[in-house]
């Protein structure tokens, strides 16, 4: 399969003086692979005409497909009709439907200047095709270019979307949506290595391995299999990483967990110490949670482990609250005073301070109470993991214990 | 002062696919800035040696500086060197320093194979200075160019970030690092036309407002204005925008509010229903937030209200979960029961489902106890926000009614 050669050019002064991470380039080149075109380059320029109008000139004459965002908006800042204009020698007209859409926003405008500003998105370069403005007012334009097409999209990610997708209506789609396995509690080598052992017996899929604390995600992408086959290799992928791999299907951890929960009919709650509310904040994110989730106790103190989750004051001064016997205690604690069928607690040491030589920063342990009774884990972390990155670890541990309990209902 | 011109490339097919958002660009931007750089392009490349190569000698004739990232690993994907050596006509040479840093790393590759790709990470463009890497093993390096500096760095942000400083260090400063003024509460517009009022009075200070649900971000930028004119005119931005900016100093909410409660001694309880967590878990993303932070309940369900925060299950079953006196119980019940100072209660109704014509999605109230008694702030979405944008609100909005008793205390 011939990948077709595709550029994109974000426009914006805030982008190329760091203000602004431009996330719009992923979005789209990942829509474009769907449809065969490879990006061979994508550039991000200021508010200057010259500059882009070389770029656009420059990568309009050897790429099949140029997607522009940016720069469309009513302000003496947003250049990019007028670079494209000048780029591609075509000039620019007044397009009078897009004067209708724009009329009332005049009103509010009563001098001629900010009249005159709002008239200049309704510019669109001679030939072009308009691509109305779903949301915002902006409206976007694809035109023919002697190697191909040029799309002007606004920079807005929530206005160029749905744009994007117009424009790619009228090319073919040539490769399957990728499919998004994930994974918790593997490194990401693990990862990598399974998915390169169980993709050597398939053609046409190429893979990569995303890692954020706590979350690996495996993409397999369709590279001339076609959907079927990378059905086949998703599941012979997850099959190699075993029961760490939660989902095939693109769902986070915490969806899984809730997925599962609603179909056993069994209800979580939670007793955290160092996510601090981040398992909590995690499950209660997806709509619906609250069918399952009950709820969850946040005891930073010991005196609110002991009052809100019945610790033994005792064993919390004798043990220390970094202990498996308080971690018990909370997840037995969470799971009456809820009258939950699950519930996980979690108490470590997220650092940086708080470290002793017995109970290191990095040490977490984890409790899981169910009607069959209560079950530790304890975790020590290699290295010296940020505090947030310590957290994110421990909160996806805590639901993946949960997750493997509501595997046996 | 006339901007320097420089250029940044980003390396790495996974950017080019989609499948990774470039972050590099907007870290190094920002710092350049600050050197009197002006980024004209930044342009993100795939593991291409030939459009790296071409892209990287374009560049580097008429930019000052050009700063590389990624592409710099030990595998047959790092193509950044040979991209270099390609474009600027320096062949690439072996250094025995760095030779004998990665002779340790060798041990675990028997393969001859594995050895080789990891010499190569060795390789130096003629002349160059090799950076040591502090962290990973990548190393970077710098090399003149006809034009003026071209710096090759590793990929992940953590190795980047420190050897950048390195290579900064041979520029002098220009500007004054921004001034990070942290408001919450007002919309962006409100934001930007008070600090545009305000900066009228100053001559070489830019300002550019950042925002996202709950939090709104006002940056201003040294133009030639120098440190001490850039701190009068954030004093001047503050005292416009009024007590709804919280932190002149890039402090987040939950900063300020633990620093304020650690200031007056003042212990924090939380109770959470629609922001399941995230108040609390906000505020434990701070180190030390055990000092003043005693904890929190997220009553998911009605039954947890009533027994874990005391919430009259009449009241509950008259007014419902969301309504004014259960976000007052709420409150009360988390500081009696926590024993803290001052205890914020949230209920509301998050979406997208659960919503009725008496109180619809976006109906968000907050209760707030003290020693002097509680009162409640009842907010209505405007519009339709997402469920995320909503409860990151409601989180700011906490947070806010916490420090404004706090501001008395």
């Amino acid at each position: 399969m011939n990948a077709r050669p595709a550029a994109i050019v974000t426009v914006g002064s805030e982008l190329v003086e760091g203000l602004r991470v431009d996330t719009n380039t992923a979005h789209i080149a990942l829509r474009l692979g769907r449809h065969g075109f490879a990006v061979t380059e994508a550039v991000s320029v200021g508010d200057d005409v010259g500059v882009c109008s070389a770029v656009l000139r420059r990568l309009a004459a050897d790429h099949e497909l140029v997607i522009v965002t940016g720069g469309l908006g009513p302000t003496h800042d947003d250049i990019t009709r007028e670079a494209a204009s000048s780029a591609l020698g075509l000039p620019l007209v007044t397009d009078a439907e897009i004067v209708e859409i724009l009329r009332p926003f005049l009103a509010r405008h009563a001098e001629s200047d900010a009249r005159d500003q709002i008239f200049t998105q309704a510019l669109v370069l001679e030939g072009a095709e308009v691509i109305p403005a779903t949301t915002g007012t902006a409206p976007g334009q694809v035109v023919a270019t002697p190697g191909g097409t040029l799309a002007l999209l606004p920079g807005p990610p929530s206005e160029m979307a749905p744009m994007l997708d117009v424009v790619l209506e009228r090319f073919d789609t040539r490769r399957a949506a990728p499919r998004d396995l994930g994974v918790v509690g593997l490194p990401e080598s693990d990862v990598q290595f399974a998915a390169q052992r169980a993709l050597a017996a398939f053609d046409g899929v190429a893979f990569t391995v995303l890692a954020r604390p706590g979350d690996v995600r495996a993409l397999l992408i369709d590279d001339g299999a076609g959907p079927d086959v990378l059905d086949a290799a998703a599941i012979a992928v997850a099959a190699e990483i075993g029961d760490a791999c939660y989902s095939q299907a693109g769902e986070t951890l915490a969806e899984t967990v809730l997925r599962l929960a609603r179909d056993t009919a069994t209800t979580i709650a939670v007793a955290e110490s160092c996510t601090g509310g981040m398992v909590a904040a995690a499950l209660t994110d997806i709509p619906g949670s609250s069918e399952v989730f009950l709820g969850g106790v946040v005891s930073y103190s010991n005196a609110a482990k002991v009052a809100l989750l019945g610790v033994d004051a005792g064993v919390l001064a004798e043990q220390g609250a970094v202990s498996t016997e308080v971690a018990e205690q909370m997840a037995i604690g969470a799971r009456t005073r809820f009258g939950a069928d699950v519930a996980v607690g979690i108490t470590g040491v997220a650092g940086p301070g708080g470290g002793t030589a017995e109970k290191p920063v990095g040490l977490v342990i984890f409790g899981v109470a169910t009607a069959n009774g209560v079950k530790t884990r304890t975790t020590q972390a290699v290295g010296t993991p940020s505090r947030a990155a310590l957290r994110a670890r421990s909160t996806a541990t805590a639901l993946d214990l949960v997750r493997r309990e509501l595997l046996k209902a």
